[in-house]
């Protein structure tokens, strides 16, 4: 096991970090900017170092100065939690050239699950459903026309280097496809540093069904069941439940052995996600792979038992799985809302502030997992999640109950704040979201 | 289902009871001596009464108070909690008078479990293994000694009446038994107004093993496995887990299936616990059972998944239970510890205070129960809990090492005030409570 692992994160995922390293007896490093250098992770951590001014490009995707600091401390491991450089196979490659593990899949895993059109190719090879469309980046808007005529609108332009529900546009007609192909490649350009786009064909009533999987370096390998992400904004996740109201136990195994599968042909390491649409008839469809842990996971944890940061930090040092695949039940449901400090009332504008008041829900099955606390200020220089609540039941009714009864009892106001909490309590009294019969354009067409 | 249930109580368990009923959709009214009157279960019930002033005979224990506010409040249920009425059998006689539901069992079957020595003639009449003792009270000192004699030293002195670790006397040699004698009958008539005793063989090694039932008014009875609770001072419990480090599959389903006799042969409805103790040979004895919900009742439900809050307001109501012995099924691993504002220091005297910091720990399977909020003054009139932390992990070594890290995150200081947190974190740390060999005799010989 690690003697010292470093934070390269902050927020919620630094501070749950830091509390699965110490259950597992491992020393912390928390890394923090200027705006951070107050907060709960620092301040839960063993030792703590700055690593620059406020501004994300300044230090928490400063590879300098986060190397410089886990040199400083002698940190053998780095956990990049997710965001920031969680997806960066250069930074992966600088830690092992100084020594240090990097808690997530080999550089070269990370490298060509990260370019979309390379993992479409990878999957297609692996024989997962792909949804039709180009598995090699288009040059010119007259190819991504041509494709796009073949496979019927609507379509999905997505950048090859995306993530985090950037730089993808849905195409309705044909007259939409020149300005929304130059419209995403210049986002992509500005954003991930690379231009390049696929075309893909757009399903309008699927659900967002992800597969967690979790690989050692000795060939074991397990998937833990679907996380059902549907309840979606702009392509970012609100509401993410496990397990999903439209997989059975034979679609679960079936769709986590294409998950597997997938997985072992990028000869994937660690906790990751196969992401997939679901339609109605059951069918799914490979859409991407994310490699690093999600915001999600904690619904993914409620269910079966398993710590997957704990279990992510023992596989990256070496450890083999501690769980074999008839050893995972997926016991109850789970559902996980993010607590953005964003006001729902204007289009979600980023509404940071003063946290006043800051009186989180307790009680059975109860988790809220969060960098904050009363009195503290939302530095307004990064995403704007400020808690996650998650809570489990023996059903799905019995979640939504529970989880009503928690947002009711989270007490969350100051000066020029505003938050996502009672937006989530409308969608969890929504006639559509409770019944289960949700897809990812719930919220273009209801607005609780 | 009721309509509105009336909470009899204070402190965690009456915030507890709230969130299970909101949870059922059932409207909640909390009740408040002046001390109170700000308190967490008054904010965050539907409605609250005033009841009284702080002392608990001129409030909590003041019956025609309370029934007063749920008539005037119009509730047609009342959860009596822990302590205070919840094992007064009048009481429960008074609401039925009222036309309100006692979320308990029938008054005839509290009045005879409630006697110790009228429920060991009960159980000893449904097979259930007895120490030896009397199943009368004795009336003389004589009667005591000769007794004694025959059983051999060391005898337990019990009030009949007694409860909450008080009424125990154990005697070691003949030459104190007149005194102890004595004692517990003043202390019997002081605590109980009743003075009754009786006497039974001590076991110096032994476990406290507790088993949770629950039984519904259709004939449908479960066990849900057993809590282990040696870790005691003075007859009160610290520290609570499930399973027992003791217990093993065969040995659970017997001392399961004893206990259900027991409860059967009472005519037991709702939530119930049969006390045992255990032997290092694996026999147990039954000692007590307790006529109500326990403070230690989180530790089987997160081992079970299932809300005995919710399960016994249901069964009240009149449902079947909603669980079989056959669904039940013990996984991980829970462990409690009772965060009192008492002094370790100084002979665990009660040190309430106000609560400058209190800083709750978070994260994967950690659930704190507390009415206590930062800033909150703690009133000195009643019971000194002021939370229970309470973990989970897939086994006991992982629950144990979330409790420390959890012991370490809650903060909680005050003018004045101290707490049993740092006590408990030294003996999680402690080589026999690790290694699970821990009998009720732990805090006599060893000093954490």
């Amino acid at each position: 096991m690690f003697e010292k692992v470093l934070i390269a994160n902050r927020g919620e995922i630094a501070v749950r970090v830091v509390r699965a390293c110490r259950e597992l007896g491992v020393r912390t490093v928390a890394v923090y900017s200027d705006a951070d250098a107050d907060s709960l992770p620092v301040r839960l951590a063993d030792e703590a170092v700055r690593i620059g001014p406020s501004r994300p490009a300044a230090s928490y995707l400063h590879i300098p100065n986060i190397i410089g600091a886990a040199l400083k401390a002698g940190a053998d491991a780095i956990h990049p939690g997710y965001g920031f450089l969680s997806e960066d196979p250069y930074f992966a490659e600088i830690c092992a050239d100084h020594d240090i593990t990097f808690i997530g899949p080999p550089p070269e895993v990370m490298e060509s699950v990260g370019d979309k059109s390379v993992a479409r190719r990878l999957m297609e090879g692996a024989g997962l459903p792909l949804l039709p469309g180009t598995v090699e980046p288009v040059h010119t808007f007259e190819q991504a026309r041509a494709i796009a005529d073949e496979i019927g609108y609507p379509v999905v332009i997505k950048a090859t280097a995306g993530g985090g529900g950037r730089g993808i546009t849905v195409v309705h007609r044909s007259d939409e496809l020149r300005h929304a192909y130059q419209s995403t490649r210049a986002t992509a350009q500005a954003v991930f540093g690379n231009r390049d786009v696929y075309v893909e064909r757009y399903l309008e009533r699927a659900r967002h069904v992800e597969v967690q999987i979790l690989c050692d370096a000795h060939g074991g390998a397990v998937h833990l069941g679907e996380r059902d992400c549907s309840v979606q904004r702009r392509h970012q996740k609100l509401i993410e439940e496990s397990p999903s109201p439209a997989v059975d136990g034979r679609l679960r195994a079936e769709i986590g052995e294409s998950a597997l599968a997938g997985a072992r042909a990028a000869g994937y390491r660690g906790a990751g996600t196969m992401e997939f649409l679901l339609d109605d008839d059951g069918r799914f469809w490979f859409m991407e792979m994310n490699a690093r842990i999600q915001v999600e996971h904690p619904v993914t944890e409620l269910v079966t038992g398993i710590d997957l940061i704990a279990e992510q930090i023992r596989v990256a040092a070496g450890s083999p799985l501690s769980i074999k695949q008839e050893d995972v039940v997926v016991a109850g449901h789970a559902v996980e809302c993010r607590i953005n400090a964003e006001d729902p009332a204007r289009d979600f504008a980023p509404a940071p502030g003063r946290l006043e008041v800051f009186q989180l829900p307790g009680g059975p099955w109860t988790r809220v997992d969060t960098y904050c606390r009363s009195g503290d200020v939302i530095p307004p220089f990064y995403d704007s999640m400020i808690a996650k609540l998650i809570v489990w039941g023996p059903d799905r009714r019995a979640a939504l109950d529970r989880l009503a009864r928690a947002l009711d009892e989270f007490e969350v106001s100051g000066p020029g704040l505003h938050t996502t909490k009672d937006f989530h309590r409308r969608v969890v009294e929504h006639p559509t979201f409770r019944s289960g019969d949700v897809r990812t354009d719930f919220l273009i067409h209801n607005t609780p």
